[in-house]
């Protein structure tokens, strides 16, 4: 069975004129196999639409190096596309199809109350290398260095997510943030959650940033492209080996209640229904 | 064994503003069906992208009545898309997703020389469309509502083409006009072609316009989105047959040629090589 993700990058909404095109042909990539990886798909291939203002030959040429290492490195092969000149600015559209097992793909509607929840990666290094860009943080350039891989260059778990077949229950990628996105989980799943903050992976160069703003990027941050999966117990083991075997990070970070809503437990800043960063509870 | 196409359709570049959104949604999964028909594909579904400056609701449900219409006809099933909002004007990306028999997939590399050339449906009516709308051309009111609907909803012949595997050698969807479109053929093949203009399937509501009109309209207009394909002279019965069934007109038009260059015998106004409408040989 077929498994497609689409996205339409825009200039000037989701990158900026200035973007290091290797970086942004990277990530038009990234955002795709990332949903592809929370399918528990196997990439098959992908299409590439792009439309630019001028035909800018080294900038094409970086952008289309950026997709292709990364297209190698997962192995979704680009089978096709379409290039044209825009009025102004540059839009792409990326499209991916993988394949699953007939009945088999990962979903956001399979968490089952008592699962396990994970986490692939580290959380919170994409959003404060962007606070930092933009000038809402500071940071020095060390730690901006160790930062900003992770916002331009993310490394979804495609190979790893296909392997969670059989093994995981849902599964999501953290695109817009912890909360935002298990909150899509819980919803669909008809359940709620409850996470130990001291057991989220905090990427370490959030180390010397304020309390307030840590948590907020954790939780919160977006742009991560890891997964977010819930599986039984008894799945412990096999994770951590598969886990090992990938190369791939993971962190068991709580667990899935029958009772609706999501707790954090432990927070450093204890968070409020008024609070903007964070919520404990949805409809 | 999958094709895929995808498009990327820009406002003021390939659409205006005030374009009729219900035909905007049919034309913009159109014209990528029409690329999976030319395959020989059968379609398995599409995915939609959009941006758009503002949530114009009235305009995204007859944008969607349009697409929809058209992906119920010839059974592409929209299944998933991203929305965004952009920062001025909309953006459409589609890509459709087919099948083919392995190794069975219709191409532009494969016409022989002796096989016959064919095209479905009739030409020349969506350029007029867009030279009378656009002021190049006059026209009564009753010519250009003759004219139009092929420039606004062009219906490719979806089951048709993928009937054509096994049939025909070689097809192209015309979108760029029979020249240029039947040129990438002979390209692509190594071969060229002999075509006789009195044989190609002129629209009849072109009657009333001035023969160099009609004849750039109908050789070199695009948007047309029927096919033209290449089959051994074996198979005129079955193909004729074929296209009784689905309701499609075809038309033999001439002959695949060992010699390169597109040839057109019998064209009322002469085809020169100076002439900006057409061309005899390429390189």
């Amino acid at each position: 069975r077929l498994a497609v993700t689409t996205d339409l990058l825009i200039e000037g909404r989701h990158f900026l004129p200035d973007a290091d095109p290797e970086a942004l042909g990277h990530k038009a990539l990234a955002v795709n196999v990332s949903d592809l990886a929370a399918m528990g798909a196997t990439p098959i291939g992908c299409v590439l639409g792009l439309s630019v203002p001028r035909a800018d030959h080294a900038w094409l040429e970086r952008f289309a190096r950026g997709f292709r290492t990364l297209a190698d490195a997962v192995g979704c092969p680009l089978v096709g596309g379409d290039t044209t000149r825009s009025l102004q600015g540059t839009v792409i559209s990326v499209t991916a199809m993988g394949e699953v097992p007939a009945g088999a793909a990962l979903t956001r509607a399979a968490a089952r109350p008592g699962d396990d929840i994970w986490i692939t990666g580290t959380l919170g290094a994409a959003h404060m290398a962007l606070e930092v860009l933009q000038g809402r943080e500071r940071a020095t350039p060390d730690v901006l260095a160790a930062l900003r891989p992770f916002l331009d260059r993310p490394e979804p778990p495609v190979a790893f997510g296909a392997h969670l077949i059989g093994i995981a229950h849902a599964a999501i990628d953290i695109s817009d943030g912890l909360q935002q996105d298990l909150g899509h989980v819980l919803r669909a799943s008809g359940c709620g959650a409850e996470i130990d903050y001291a057991s989220l992976p905090v990427h370490p160069a959030l180390e010397g940033f304020a309390a307030a703003s840590v948590q907020r990027a954790v939780l919160n941050g977006g742009d991560v492209y890891q997964l977010c999966f819930t599986a039984s117990a008894a799945m412990r083991q096999r994770i951590t080996e598969l886990a090992g075997r990938h190369g791939v990070r993971v962190s068991r970070v709580g667990t899935i209640t029958q009772e609706g809503g999501l707790r954090v437990t432990a927070c450093p800043v204890p968070l409020s229904p008024d609070d903007p960063a964070g919520f404990d509870h949805f409809g």
